[in-house]
């Protein structure tokens, strides 16, 4: 791919939604879940043949800046940003599009969520080579688009519009709306219809962003210019004292506002959101019941990292790195074993572990979520 | 109670059961399920003010020995009367015989397995009490019937005859029949025909245990004859090297067998057997779903040992003195936390859980079930 290809890998992922094995200090990221590898690093390694280590950049808050580091050692010290504080993913991409902008005037930004999960690396590759070819030659801005296997209401959606290239493979499509984590019947209806799930993997120029950021979200798009201003064409990814109070002081100011809020829609509404039709095996992974969607599973439907047996068990998901594991007779649950904690939950309300970490910390027990 | 008064406590248990908190070396009787003292501490407790410390003996098999005189350090050393190996409980119950005897021609044997579970200890003395009263004034052999809560098919039934005495509290019978353990359907009909739980408890003087032993077993008599003439009136709970040979040789040839086929059920049939009706409250503790039933629930029927903390989680059972266990949304399950294994089960599949440990022999993972 051309050297003026940036991918920028949005590392905010908290520690809760895979409690116990995620804490504050080992978010979602950093977890080695699917494989023998943390998310990031598969993030990274994906990208790695389209931009290069020395083109990929990372954007996550300030205190997990060296756990990131030391994660993706390949990857040069600049190319680490830091946020001093999380704001949604609008002031995060601005930030990166900066420092982009900064290397090459022509930039082009491949935005990527750290813990996602791609089956098939060739095709999700090749998807995003049409995708930077589309955001160039026709400066708009691009969202990956994920054929539907199911009703998942958990996703945002995209309705496409009418295709752009009848030729070209993958299809892309204007976005005629964005429609977010729909209830049950609207999903259903949204797979009806052909939408697609959003994934948050995004392309454009950074140029292109910087300009619509100004245009609708100006005291963002200020404030960036601040920051651009008081860094005079040095790194931001690895700012002096006085550049860090910048960013710091900039960044406090900023709305807290999430990157399909703040552009997507209203640049949609106008015509200038395209969508790629993708169909490479993807998940944003959110959920102990996800990752047992994605497992390879025994013949009774278990799943599991360890060691583990059975007898009588169905439909289990296991993740217990040191210690046996031992079902007898129990059917569609979670067992993550770490050192100190212990969950045993039902999968189909996994997504409640979020809930189980506010009431730990009601309870007293906030230091079972920290580390 | 009289000085002629004798508990036995077998202490035959094994570590199958209650995997994976209990093992090969850790027995069931060593546990501490119910409350924060072992199994078989409790059952010494319990007896204690009937016949003191001095006359408790304790009979289990030679490398228990060691565990139940550092378990039940208030009983003198002479009192642990060691098996060479495990023969079934008639060999067992002759062996302890033969020392009540040899410490008083008149003595009185009240037998008490060391794992079962009483909630109302005075009822239960009180019960004692009477039996051993019926089994000198009658000489009768005696077994405390329970009155059942729910046609449990894990326990033998007694089937009721004449009453022998109608004014005495607690009420006591002829035994009429010994059922084994029945299938559901005959469980019920056996509660409704007013049948009673075979407890395991008996009572009976020493002396016509031996008479019914040379009676119906002889092979078993002779060979209790033999060790009996080898003692020389010495204590068989602190045998030398040659009287120690001589029981293991003795003990080696003696069937396996239980005292209810090699004695009760035959007795029973001559009208020898009387039954006295108890109602304080009592178990084997046969499974985790026993310990369940037995243990004080919260709202939502859960029950556990240790730290844990649930969200909508219902019927389930905690064993985990270590670590926090959270259960989420789970049903019905039992979860038991050790250092080096986990087991989630199904409560109502718990009886499976010594099929479980024949499976980790055979999967080669048979250490997990030694200590």
């Amino acid at each position: 791919m051309k050297n003026n290809c940036y991918s920028v890998i949005i590392a905010g992922g908290k520690g809760t939604r895979f409690w116990p094995l995620s804490r504050a200090q080992r978010p979602k990221q950093l977890l080695k879940i699917l494989s023998n590898r943390s998310l990031i690093d598969e993030t990274a390694e994906r990208v790695h043949t389209l931009t290069h280590s020395s083109r990929t950049l990372v954007v996550t808050v300030a205190e997990q800046v060296d756990a990131m580091r030391k994660e993706l050692r390949a990857l040069p010290r600049a190319n680490f940003i830091a946020e001093p504080q999380g704001k949604n993913t609008a002031p995060c991409i601005g930030l990166a599009a900066l420092e982009v902008l900064r290397r090459d005037p022509d930039g082009v930004m491949i935005i990527l969520p750290a813990d996602h999960w791609v089956a098939n690396v060739k095709a999700f590759q090749q998807t995003l080579q049409a995708a930077v070819k589309l955001a160039v030659r026709q400066d708009r801005l691009i969202t990956i688009g994920i054929r539907p296997d199911y009703p998942e209401t958990g996703y945002g959606y995209i309705m496409k519009g009418k295709m752009t290239d009848g030729a070209a493979k993958p299809a892309s499509f204007q976005v005629r709306r964005f429609t977010e984590k729909p209830n049950a019947t609207l999903a259903k209806k949204l797979v009806r219809q052909g939408s697609l799930w959003n994934s948050g993997i995004f392309v454009w120029q950074a140029a292109t962003l910087i300009d619509l950021l100004n245009r609708y979200q100006p005291e963002i798009g200020a404030r960036l210019g601040t920051i651009d201003k008081a860094a005079k064409g040095k790194s931001l990814g690895n700012p002096n004292p006085k550049l860090r109070a910048v960013i710091a002081r900039e960044y406090q100011k900023m709305p807290s506002i999430s990157i399909d809020y703040a552009v997507l829609e209203k640049a949609g509404a106008e015509g200038k959101v395209l969508t790629v039709e993708a169909d490479f095996g993807w998940s944003d992974v959110g959920s102990w019941a996800a990752v047992h969607r994605m497992m390879h599973k025994d013949a009774h439907g278990n799943a599991g990292n360890g060691r583990w047996l059975q007898l009588g068990a169905k439909n289990c998901l296991i993740h217990s790195p040191d210690r046996l594991v031992v079902l007898l007779g129990i059917e569609n649950a979670v067992v993550v074993d770490t050192a100190d904690a212990l969950l045993v939950g039902a999968l189909n309300r996994s997504q409640e572990v979020r809930e189980l970490v506010d009431e730990l910390q009601r309870q007293g027990l906030g230091h079972y979520t920290i580390k």
